[in-house]
């Protein structure tokens, strides 16, 4: 499949026509539409659906938003009938309406440089996974002093929830959090800025229908109401989280912001990359059981520049196929007690990490809890990100002759406020 | 102070003139109206603001509106406004606009009876403390075998995420979750019906206007950003929480329900029954140092009524004053990172439990894990709540010849869906 959007064939862009993803951005003319991306451009939906030339049969305005929450609630058909539409007008040998009118064109395409990416969708709530065994290995014996796995780990798509209101776009720069520390050997805590700043490789469902409070689910129905995946950078504070996270779990160490990518990469676009779980150690219980394979093959990498570096330097690279639990059993286990799921939720995967130590997904492990120096281009080396440092993430399935891309995900971390 | 509404002056209602909560409520005719309540009576908002006899500042519109957050957002200083507006128009030698007009009394007051109260306000994101001592103590002795206070309780409000989409307002049936067990001796996990559904009694605080993310804030400012009070039931499942809740903490042990009370007392109306937090074990570092009495002077209350049962039980009977730290605490704490708060914010104190065993606020420890039977009337027994039986909270601030009450928090535990 070819389009006539100059350089959207290209082998190396994130967005050819096989894409497709779902965004939101702010346009030249201080405007917000949703759109679409194609090669270097953004496509705006809401001129096209002004334009007449998508039937979202609402009435005209399902994009005329902010965001793409009204879009998500509206359910698969809608997604996938919108997504067919926009293939035909972009297509070589489409719909001929966009290609052949210029007028049109200047109100529908923008250069992705002229545009100002924002959150695709309002979060409704945030739920963050453990899904990654490795990672839970690591952190174990990091934090627990053993690799072996929880009790429950085996049998539980181990998550918790998070908050929603620190969600910001990729792009976005991250404070440095203040907050209580308990330093080695000292016997009570001291307050001050964060001496662990780390991230976190993950990648996020986010849920496009809901289903009503009391009415759990089932995988298949799970994976139906999954709307797309985007990058997460799960921001997080490993000395706030250390001292504060036992008996109930991580909460200043991971509040002050999580960033996501500014794309939404549709369930369609990702079909063809669909790949198995790895066999399951212990059976899991018939509610968890998949359907289909759960997991994509989605290449993942982390670049971390240093303040005032010049290039970034690669810290880690993975794949998303690394995980032992799918979102859509996460998504499942969720709602299995009764749960509402709304449009809107955020699913994080937990921490992407692979088994050999070039492939962890956090610093964390990258240094082994600070053990270890992370060399950087330039002659830096880092343990923990230090202020000004930027973290970009990238994500995209490979095809034959063509790339499924995510764009990035990234931030830049700003020194603490002084209390 | 003293009202021309019948009833109103009552030592026994739960609304004198010197309360006045809001709410918001389903009239007779269909619509949803803002509320606040005197005596038996419901007082529209909504009317009295389409009568002009509010002055809202904001075009007509706050409380046109099917809940409480537009009013919510705008801050103390209409707050306050709106209170002395309502109590110039109910007392009996104020405002005669609304006392001398039948055709206005029509449209503006409503019998509690003959309405149904909604959600008072949208929840925006729900955080669950761990504030009782005496809980942390009962709870850390039966889970994890000690009663000693987690290593950080002194230091830390310690708080968790939530579940925001399943809080419903008292008087909606909770089902029981079907989810993972663990059964004593198991070395598998089951799935199956909850055999362990419990109360926890909370007093919550509803955020009123937020903080900008990466803006931590004061003890002082975080007072002033709670709108009010609300009676909360943390409905539990003590087993699936047991299974899972190491290492992130309670998740779907929680999520399946929380049920708050319909009416949100404000801080003016409880500002007589402030009282101090209880003398601190070990310092609290500068940022969580109270800068007034923390708490307040509330009774509190949990009937059970097992199913065919005439009459409840009471089955706790203790005090919001038992608290170790405030909700302010607890909300400074929440936003120290940088952690954006919002307007309908949902924090709960955490499970109150008085010293003595008639104050324990939840199941749990009044039978202590299911070792003791709580006799009810009737020749009834339980250790954990039934299918059908109904849990009611009440609270209420003692002042000198009236009470400021919150109603009640109740609600009916259904058989959990056959899966």
């Amino acid at each position: 499949m070819n389009s006539w959007i100059e350089g959207a064939d290209s082998r190396e862009t994130h967005f050819p026509i096989q894409n497709l993803p779902f965004g939101a951005a702010k346009l030249p003319d201080g405007s917000i539409a949703c759109v679409s991306a194609i090669g270097s451009f953004v496509v705006s939906l809401t001129a096209l659906e002004a334009a007449k030339l998508l039937d979202t049969g609402s009435d005209g305005d399902l994009f005329n938003q902010d965001n793409l929450n009204n879009f998500m609630a509206r359910g698969s058909n809608i997604w996938r009938s919108v997504r067919n539409q926009l293939v035909d007008l972009l297509e070589l040998n489409g719909k001929p309406d966009l290609k052949n009118s210029s007028r049109l064109q200047v109100k529908v395409l923008f250069l992705q440089s002229d545009v100002e990416m924002k959150l695709p969708f309002t979060v409704a709530e945030f739920t963050d996974f453990y899904a990654g065994k490795q990672h839970a290995q690591n952190v174990g014996a990091m934090f627990r002093g053993v690799s072996d796995l929880p009790a429950n780990w085996l049998h539980i798509p181990i998550g918790y929830n998070g908050r929603a209101s620190t969600v910001v776009v990729s792009g976005t720069d991250i404070r440095r959090p203040n907050g209580q520390l308990k330093p080695l050997g000292a016997d009570q805590p001291v307050f001050g800025p964060s001496n662990k700043m780390d991230v976190e490789l993950e990648l996020g469902a986010v849920v496009g229908t809901g289903n009503k409070m009391g009415t759990p689910i089932t995988i298949a129905e799970a994976d139906e109401m999954i709307f797309g995946y985007v990058l997460i950078n799960d921001w997080s504070s490993r000395d706030i989280q250390a001292w504060e996270y036992q008996p109930l779990g991580p909460f200043q160490g991971k509040a002050f912001g999580t960033s996501i990518g500014a794309w939404i990469v549709t369930k369609d676009a990702l079909e063809p990359f669909r790949t198995q779980l790895p066999p399951r150690d212990l059976p899991n219980l018939p509610y968890l059981e998949e359907t289909k394979p759960g997991l994509y093959d989605i290449n993942l990498k982390v670049d971390l520049t240093p303040k005032n570096a010049s290039k970034p330097t690669t810290i880690c690279q993975t794949n998303y196929n690394r995980m032992y639990y799918s979102l859509a059993q996460q998504l499942t286990h969720h709602a299995i007690g009764g749960c509402q799921m709304n449009t809107g939720d955020l699913l994080g995967s937990g921490t992407i990490s692979g088994t050999k130590p070039s492939e962890f997904g956090s610093l964390l492990e990258l240094s082994w809890n600070g053990e270890r120096q992370i060399e950087c281009t330039g002659g830096e080396a880092r343990t923990f990100i230090e202020d000004y440092d930027r973290l970009t993430m990238t994500g995209w399935a490979q095809g034959e002759g063509y790339i499924i891309g995510f764009g990035e995900c990234t931030g830049c971390i700003l020194p603490a406020i002084k209390m």
